[in-house]
């Protein structure tokens, strides 16, 4: 069974922060051994790459096998059924026409001083996208990745995917193809990592990584982190269901087994302002933690880390939820536009009885690549901003400069840095002639 | 004198690859130290830093100190000269200007299956600001950090400024004001950036530390990521120039020393269609630098890491430029705007001959916090984006949970992840009755 909590309680605050500050996840430490394999593979490139994925792998490539050729991607993509291609395509076509959106504006002004003033945004040239084999090898993740950074304008998009002994999910390439990534690499690991931000003979580096790993892969992100742009570190998956007492005590279930499936370590967390509801939630787990295939992993995660929340009123729930940041928010309230409003701090919010958030995992249309462990706090999920950036624009004429260049002398006197008011005495010397 | 490149020459490639991957920067390896010093505040909060701060500032505090008062902040003010104050107010009016028009917007749709989505852009709620004492405590840097965060909508934002010996920048502590600072610490190092990332009884945490700094802050920045936000880790200043034959040599010289005088790591790059310009320009950096003050700075920076680059034509001066990715570029050619129309990689661009870069340290607008190092190739200077945050909505009507749902249904199915498929077959059962 979770914790029950009740902000009547005297002991609440106590209990709510060990809550917030229970540590979900003990990652090994293998910075050492990441930091080798990366020296390796910057110093031998692919011979390193080839040795290493034969070793993790056991898997024996040449450099010239390491990408999937096109044949290979189509006679893999044949094997797929046509309810899961439908359904990638419809997922496909839901995602981009969301991300689509995202695309965002140059802009270009004058000020009252005569300077011209803007930004500029342009696609970042090439991006690896990191797929891990295995269990966690998800097609939704390749779709969630490589759809932002086409529709930004990335000109190549090279993915990894590990394929131990050989196995390969033709779900991914299919995936991966509806997306129109350009190159596939059966590596993995921390040296997957290390030839997309170095390159390799046969690999071209690339100028930033997206996608989820194990602990090798997040260490070798983070190591390369300034080489090459990447995106957050993500923590296990978290829920955080807001729930009234007219809603179906199951689809609640439901809702927290879906996040608490994916993993030991993942946290569902209920908020209700009816007890007895919240106590109906957790005997309709308990009964579908009977049934569930992964019933192993749900109901540790929901014995370990899961939580039910006994508040007054909503608004005590929307300040706790902001405390919780959490990643997933599902509000299934009579109003829940009205309690979304309260809201300041989470990743992604699924507003009323129909939107479980496996629909957001999917099909729902925004990115299911969100920030964990309360960093919604500051970051945002994955979208097309991640695979562009921003270049400033600045021209002044000779009365811009005149108005501002003055300004400009005094601070660098005052900071010491007189090139840099030279550069402008120089120039105002001539205008003013 | 800096390296002479060109293109004609057959072994150009090879130098110019070696250019851009001269290790300018001997990073000392403070990491352990760092772990120790964030461990320390941790564990022992204030006492620690108060103790850090002697020993590495020479300054003894007690808690109640750490900040400064109003009454001390005001004093500092008062200090200040009439034109610095009004320098400040212009530059700080310039930069609020240009960064208001980066609020972004929020939107919200429904789409043709009923599906209503969009987004929502919130601020961070608390941030940090590092400030370094002593000769890079640079006011500007205060407007340039403090004002996006401000803009924004932060609501607390805190400033740690390190005063050695007890000595304060009055300057830093106007631009604080000015830009609407909180609060003000008089702390510095590892130890500050553990204070704002973790908090300590004297000093609330905060969400997103951003700010310049040595190594052991930049190692501290690295460490605290994840727990708290933080922008990027800043290399040397670099600067390219790309020239034609029609500019005064002595105004190129001066824009390339005022990136040079920074450090002598700093790097200023001239790429002219000229060779005889080229020669010009770096006798007038000769010139110069007899009489700079910083110039045994400057100098150090121009002979280890300048380079006069001579190309066919200005396509070449793009191409190479893209290669470079850098911090700042500035295009002094006849028709600025078409040069720029070709650059894809630079942090910020300044177009003709009356924007010196130096404008844009101080009053252009544009922030001055860019990315170095070539990773412009996929991150932005900073902008009010950085400081908030943005949550995905979705809310789905019956009507789009019935289009919709079946494909989550197979995809989760695929995935083996059987509570997400069942939490949307539990609903779509319920709608076809």
């Amino acid at each position: 069974m979770p914790v029950f909590l009740s902000t009547s309680a005297p002991d609440f605050e106590a209990k709510f922060r060990a809550l917030l500050s229970a540590k979900r996840e003990d990652s090994p430490d293998v910075d050492d051994t990441v930091a080798r394999i990366i020296a390796d593979v910057r110093c031998r490139g692919d011979r390193a790459v080839v040795e290493l994925t034969e070793r993790f792998d056991r898997l024996t490539l040449d450099p010239a096998g390491m990408a999937f050729t096109a044949e290979e991607i189509a006679a893999q993509c044949a094997k797929v059924p046509d309810a899961e291609r439908q359904a990638l395509e419809t997922a496909a076509e839901r995602i981009r026409a969301y991300h689509v959106r995202q695309l965002p504006d140059d802009q270009q002004w004058t000020d009252p001083e005569g300077a011209t003033l803007g930004w500029r945004w342009t696609a970042v040239s090439a991006a690896g996208l990191y797929v891990p084999g295995g269990l966690a090898s998800y097609p939704s993740s390749v779709l969630m990745n490589a759809i932002p950074a086409k529709v930004a304008g990335v000109d190549r998009l090279a993915i990894t995917v590990p394929t131990p002994d050989g196995v390969v999910n033709p779900l991914v390439l299919l995936a991966a193809r509806i997306a129109g990534v350009d190159e596939v690499y059966r590596i993995g690991g921390a040296q997957a990592i290390a030839a997309l931000a170095y390159g390799t003979e046969t690999i071209a580096p690339v100028d930033k990584i997206t996608g989820p790993g194990n602990a090798f892969v997040a260490a070798a992100k983070r190591r390369v982190f300034g080489k090459v742009g990447i995106d957050m570190i993500a923590g296990p998956s978290e829920i955080l269901v807001i729930a009234d007492r007219d809603n179906d005590p199951d689809w609640i279930a439901l809702d927290l087994m879906s996040q608490a499936e994916h993993d030991e370590s993942a946290q569902s967390l209920l908020i209700t302002d009816d007890a007895e509801f919240g106590r109906a939630v957790a005997e309709a787990v308990e009964k579908r933690l009977e049934t569930l295939e992964r019933r192993a992993i749900a109901g540790a995660s929901w014995r370990d880390f899961g939580a039910v929340i006994t508040v007054a009123d909503l608004d005590e729930a929307a300040e706790l939820s902001d405390r919780i940041a959490p990643e997933h928010l599902e509000l299934c309230v009579a109003d829940p536009e009205a309690l979304s409003g309260k809201i300041r701090h989470a990743g992604a919010i699924f507003l009323g009885q129909w939107t479980p958030e496996a629909i957001g995992d999917y099909v729902g249309g925004p990115n299911h690549v969100l920030p964990t462990a309360r960093s919604a706090r500051f970051s945002s999920g994955l979208s097309v901003l991640d695979f562009m950036k921003r270049t400033t624009l600045s021209k002044m004429s000779p009365d811009a400069l005149r108005a501002c260049g003055p300004a400009a002398e005094v601070l660098a006197k005052s900071e010491s840095l007189e090139a840099h008011g030279l550069s402008v005495t120089a120039r105002l010397r001539k205008l003013n002639g």
